[in-house]
């Protein structure tokens, strides 16, 4: 086996590069509509975008697998997203800005209602307030006790949704099952481990469990708690140490943020429309050489299922390219994390169109950004993990290979 | 991990197979210039075989990654270029037939002018003629001394380029840091081991640089050495033994003669035209079952950054491949090592256009040899390390996979 790692071929330049990550943009058609989201879309400035680039078509983990955004934004930005599957727990704590240690094992919380016989009869607690949350929180941590050796912490995040930190230098590993039956009118599942190492720390869950039901008993709606992903913290080398990058993440979704903090990325806060992105980008962009622009709307609306919401969300989009581009980047990538066709209301597998702007890209003749018209691009198929490597390819940031 | 190698399914036959290698051949389109310079060429021999062949494109390490010549040879010829990366100073060994050993540990010599302060002042030595460079390589071949344990052989290759071969049981690694700062304006760098094993050897070549500062002194050009490319010489399977192949290289340059060595390919000395190339590959057509005909010129006008003179030598090549071609070879295959676009003057990241013809190749719709409409080709974008099975199986000499 070769140690083989771009990290090592990695040198410094002045050039910018600018990631546009258009989150779940990949789609398909629908009844009723002869094309996917982005074929219907009038897109005319990424359009042009394409006809002067070179087009491809990214997998983010492997054809016919459908990514989280966890995994598919580590392939993104360069990290292999089958090593590096972090779970929903640190995103939820990273998307917070949650101080983790490499100690850390970590869950995330869905309080839920249960009915006097245990059965989960509101899986999201009617969805409490964050205030509430915030407040269930703190008692929990407060009387929460496993001992002097371990510390455990409950942090909110929004809503029902809160974030599980254990804390012990005698834990060795946190692979454990989910205690969410994803279902109403099923008890909540004891933790098993999935492993040796992690049959302690699965006794200090169920310990935890036990005490949160005695602590959370006079509670009307979060008297439950359902845990999924969970996972030992790890620290991950930054895209500084790896690629020799000073970045910025502009994102208005903690998750994302999250993900961007875990990789050493500068983190913008308190953006919440794609001008605040837009501004964010501009003012900023002296200081930084990588710039992870995320837009959540185009997900969400595939998400609910919305095809012509979806179509107009990546109109208004487009009308905000130019911005983007008047600032001359090096290399500009268009893409996306995942697909979120509106027919399927989740992430699937279908692979993502990309486009690479600069002035060392081999054109092509796509001249539509679109999935199909992207798949006769130059780029080929790929898969998300080489996007990195290209990026810093075409801004010249590679050295060569071997003699 | 699997233990899987195509090389256990080779088999034998008749068949005879043609690389056609065009070095440097993918390129850029450059200011003024709609397309690349294959795109512009005038091809129509290339054109005419490329609508009868299947077509694609090739990434000689991945997506991203610029490929020097070596790495990029190894990959052609079906040897994973990441676990072959070898040292510049054996592909120089090689290029002039050197006889290396297994227990070799090689450097390449660049002799250098340092003033009295030990500053490099001409990193070339006046680019001092080979007859000068063979003189000084005997003397210091005679002066040098580290006791009767180890031998040290220089060897000239070239106006200022030589090569130094250190050999001693006692020597476990070569893994050293270059001493060439690549900068004139420095002193040589101290060399420096990149692991343990290396330690020892290290001190052996601080002694012979040592060494040469006296036995040079009187030298008015080629006072210094600077020292590049160390790595301990291994030997590589063949050809013949992986893939049952009697293989000929016809190449002019000796660099690439030197890699088909290392391969166990017989070489043919004495070529310099493409004419002579043409004839060799014709006079030796019946003794061998596969041919590397190795085509310098594109790749040294791309490095010139001369597009015009890249898009001639093209046509000129185009020129000639009737007289392959009417060889009736059961497989021909067209393409290059790496891109050397005129626009870069350098290597780079870009895949290589690959056209592959035989009677059993599932014929795609591609007309034009170049990277644009090989994109679109029925290969799709693959690895070169894929080449040498492709090839293989074309030509029906690899068995099936499994009962």
């Amino acid at each position: 086996m070769s140690n083989f790692k771009i990290d090592d071929l990695v040198i410094e330049n002045h050039s910018k590069i600018i990631y546009l990550i258009l989150d779940g943009i990949g789609g398909l058609s629908m009844e009723g509509n002869e094309g996917t989201e982005l074929q219907l879309a009038r897109t005319p400035h990424l359009d042009a975008l394409a006809e002067e680039s070179i087009c491809g078509l990214l997998d983010p983990i492997m054809p016919g697998v459908t990514p989280g955004s966890g995994p598919s934004h580590f392939a993104l930005f360069g990290y292999d997203p089958l090593e590096n599957n972090i779970g929903r727990g640190i995103l939820e704590a990273s998307g917070i800005d949650f101080p983790l240690t490499s100690i850390d094992i970590v869950a995330r919380i869905n309080y839920a209602t249960i009915n006097k016989d245990g059965i989960i009869i509101d899986r999201r607690a009617g969805r409490i307030s964050s205030e509430e949350n915030q407040r269930i929180c703190a008692k929990l941590e407060q009387h929460i006790d496993l001992g002097s050796d371990i510390e455990v912490l409950v942090k909110p995040v929004k809503e029902h949704r809160a974030v599980l930190v254990i804390r012990s230098k005698s834990l060795e590993a946190g692979d454990i099952e989910d205690t969410d039956p994803q279902r109403e009118g099923l008890a909540p599942l004891a933790p098993k481990a999935l492993n040796a190492k992690s049959e302690k720390t699965v006794e200090y869950v169920k310990k935890i469990i036990d005490q949160s039901f005695k602590v959370l008993s006079e509670e009307p709606k979060a008297n439950a708690l359902l845990l999924r992903g969970f996972a030992r913290h790890r620290i991950y080398p930054s895209l500084k140490e790896r690629f020799k990058l000073r970045s910025l993440a502009i994102a208005t979704y903690p998750m994302y943020k999250g993900i961007a903090r875990l990789l050493g990325m500068k983190v913008l806060d308190g953006l919440s429309t794609l001008e605040d992105e837009i501004k964010a980008l501009q003012d900023n962009y002296d200081n930084y050489d990588f710039f992870y622009l995320h837009v959540k709307q185009t997900d969400s609306r595939g998400e609910d299922g919305d095809f012509a919401a979806k179509v107009k969300v990546i109109e208004e989009i487009d009308k905000i390219v130019p911005q983007i581009t008047q600032l001359n980047p090096d290399v500009m990538v268009v893409t996306g994390d995942h697909s979120t066709p509106a027919r399927l209301k989740s992430h699937s597998w279908h692979p993502l169109p990309v486009l690479i702007n600069s002035r060392f890209s081999r054109i092509d003749n796509v001249r539509n950004y679109d999935e199909i018209s992207c798949a006769q691009g130059g780029l080929g198929r790929i898969a998300t993990i080489n996007l990195m490597s290209l990026s810093l390819a075409h801004a010249l940031r590679l050295a060569k290979y071997g003699a």
